[in-house]
């Protein structure tokens, strides 16, 4: 390797630190942004709940920085196969972080309307429980990709079967007390969406775990992906939604 | 403009120009795939509803090879500037068209399910039809896009009101189906959830106009999507889920 060469590549890397260390300050902002959502919608505390809102408005701010900040260093680096993968894998988690928050916001949304019905059982207690696992789960995702781990990548991608069996009960209890007084409806919709944006969340999860695995392998870890997929299509499942919402 | 500028300025409009076909037919794949998910759901057509799944690969792999594709020019061009933003805006398009594609699918994933139910009223009709309007608003934005029309793009910004009344106006109905018997609940909730992606789909049609007219005139029209958004917290509609889910 020549000294320019090295020069270059060790600049690269700087830029590539700077951003990897962005990435993982807009993960934890999104791991506060899941479960102080859960514990608001929970709790029934508002403030908490104007808080997270707020504070999607950061997380968005970052996503817009971090695109540019990556465009910047494929314009200026000109990165090739393996570090331009990087570039863009890191724009991807990007966005799938923001789309987390953006779904821990809407969460949050609906904190002030749930708050003037009446609780439905123990469901939200429930849904704190799902979210945590999700955030979690995040935690590890990104602890994979910091260590560039693809065991602990492929646990987050095999837990997230447990955020859809978690999905499940709730869906059939919330089933359970419509069917049982059909004034629990309203509430029953609205933390059933909530339900299935933490199922969501726990998809997009999945989505940043592949893409340590596609880093680390140079491949997507595409089997298990189709095997989970094929359970959408499962009969025995038709009557819940667990699977139909895979990207 | 010396020669040599020259030169690179024209290699960077024909690298666009390609970008740019690309994402135009990638368009045209998404418009198909919206309309046939909801003609699909409509007839009860499991064999449209399976091309629609099958067809989302191809829209998957567009979005895949437009990234790599803006990536190329950029670490090639090292644009700058505005035409920087062109390309960025481009893969954003992009991600939007994906999402769009996805919503179709689940929205295809669902017809088997709900060919086994009862139907629900003239519900699917209502819903193809919302699903028609989203298709056209996605035509319109992607000529505003080419022939960077910005009156275009916010008229289709001003349609996605239209989208969310005919969400509204579903959302009331399938509260009543469902009120009215509850054998009708979990049709109800999987067409509530067809509805909500369709909505959904607005919301993305929407991004791609907000580019359009960040493109035209160097600012995103942030005063009409945050009036827009106001509305979220109006606890006339609380008991209504439209606004709730903008991002």
């Amino acid at each position: 390797m020549t000294e320019l060469n090295q020069h270059i590549a060790s600049a690269f890397d700087r830029d590539l630190e700077g951003i990897q260390a962005r990435i993982m300050k807009m993960g934890g902002l999104v791991e506060e942004a899941i479960i102080s959502a859960a514990i608001a919608l929970e709790k029934r505390d508002e403030e908490l709940a104007q808080k997270v809102r707020e504070g999607d408005k950061a997380i968005d701010a970052m996503d817009e920085s971090l695109n540019e900040e990556a465009a910047r260093v494929i314009a200026l680096r000109a990165p090739i196969a393996s570090d331009l993968r990087v570039v863009l894998s890191v724009m991807r988690m990007s966005a799938n972080l923001e789309r987390i928050g953006d779904l821990s916001k809407n969460m949050a949304k609906r904190t002030s309307v749930l708050s003037q019905m009446q609780q439905i059982g123990g469901t939200a207690a429930s849904l704190r429980r799902m979210a945590r696992e999700v955030e979690l789960m995040l935690k590890d995702a990104l602890d994979a990709y910091i260590q560039r781990d693809e065991a602990l990548a492929l646990d987050v991608i095999e837990r997230d079967r447990d955020v859809d069996q978690m999905y499940n009960t709730l869906f059939r209890e919330f089933l359970t007390f419509m069917l049982e007084d059909p004034r629990n409806i309203t509430a029953c919709m609205h933390l059933h969406f909530i339900a299935k944006n933490i199922e969501r969340m726990g998809d997009h999860v999945t989505s940043i775990s592949e893409q340590v695995v596609f880093l680390v392998t140079g491949q997507m870890p595409t089997e298990a992906r189709v095997k989970h997929d094929r359970t959408s299509t499962d009969f025995r499942l038709s009557s819940e939604f667990t699977q139909s919402d895979k990207d």
